[in-house]
């Protein structure tokens, strides 16, 4: 079986502080949970500061603050996008100004459900993560964290994720930046898996994972192997 | 760690005569050689017998033999397609009555590179999966084996392939059955991964293991955890 700790980059990411955008749904209130317990101050954001505020205090860790959506980004070290695709562009256009010179997490999957299960939206930038690329020309986008499940983030028996992140982006540092703080959550790696044009088929891959949970009635995730 | 073994689909795959269309590539050869050594009899097509023949005749295993294409496909109960993409869509509109009523299995990666690594082609009908089952509507389309190593198939040295080979398609039995047969290959399991519209993004991943591989210097495969 592969090493489970993630392959050295020599990126430390001690104390940054996390800001999850669209922080008070499932997937982001699982990786505020647990980079809060890996000792990160983070920041919840959401349009609403009230609920932002109520989401922090609901997962009840110390160190997890709520704010609206755009002081949260500017608070923030490095800045995780957990909205749903839908409301996707329309928020980054708007917050373009705040997260300028910040290192941007997109984990947004494009998906959709029809009476024949998952599959996956188009796009027109090619990927969600490319999308964000296009509306925030002055950060560094990197796209993860797209299959790992808010299920398992979320529960308080789950010690260790059994998954390697995928990590995509066109800038070395940030890539190996961001792999570093996938592997801050216990069993996770950070696995850079390429450049940001190949980011759709990463995206899209969610609802091939989607397909095997109802399948296997599992929570499926991914490893590479040999890495 | 996941069980090795293939998720139990009840289907009895031994004995079966499987044709590698393409099999003269290293792809091709690599599953010929690993469906033989499971006893399987296995029928190497190509463009000319006579390379078929040499190919056969070159992985020296018992009961490989060589032919031209459409003399593969008509002998045999399964057919995997592991042609290029460039010459796919043309030859399997040329087999298409040889291929009805049979299983295919199509592996092709619509990749391609340039100065800056590997990246998906699009393809018209959606994937290389979905082209197939386009142009051979009286044969069941699957999509599988995409990300194999061709190097660990012809590997003497290695025993057991350590991936899952992600199997996608519409048709309940046929999914199954190739399942089961990607799991004779030692430390292969066959998952199912979703209907064939969702075949795109596997195929495209195979240029995220490319980039992998370069990165990390191996021979990268995907596990499914939790199944």
């Amino acid at each position: 079986m592969a090493d489970q700790r993630a392959p050295h980059t020599g990126t430390d990411v001690t104390g940054l502080t996390v800001a999850v955008l669209g922080g008070t749904g499932d997937q982001g209130r699982g990786l505020a949970r647990r980079f809060a317990a890996a000792g990160h101050p983070v920041i919840i954001g959401s349009r609403s500061a009230e609920r932002a505020a109520a989401a922090a205090d609901g997962l009840g860790g110390p160190g997890i603050r709520g704010m609206a959506n755009e002081d949260a980004a500017r608070a923030a070290d490095v800045v995780i996008v957990a909205v749903p695709y839908e409301g996707h562009r329309e928020l980054l256009v708007s917050l373009a100004e705040a997260l300028a010179g910040k290192i941007v997490i997109d984990c947004v999957n494009p998906i959709t459900f029809d009476p024949r299960g998952c599959y996956p939206l188009v796009v027109p930038e090619g990927s969600a993560a490319e999308q964000a690329a296009v509306v925030l020309p002055d950060s560094v986008v990197v796209g993860a964290f797209h299959h790992v499940s808010a299920v398992l983030l979320l529960d308080p028996e789950v010690a260790a994720v059994d998954l390697d992140v995928l990590v995509l982006g066109d800038d070395r540092p940030a890539t190996d930046l961001v792999a570093a703080l996938a592997a801050r959550i216990p069993g996770v790696r950070g696995v850079y898996a390429g450049r940001l044009r190949n980011c759709q088929q990463v995206e899209a891959f969610t609802a091939n994972l989607v397909s095997i949970n109802r399948r296997y009635k599992a929570h499926a995730g991914l490893r590479i192997t040999d890495v």
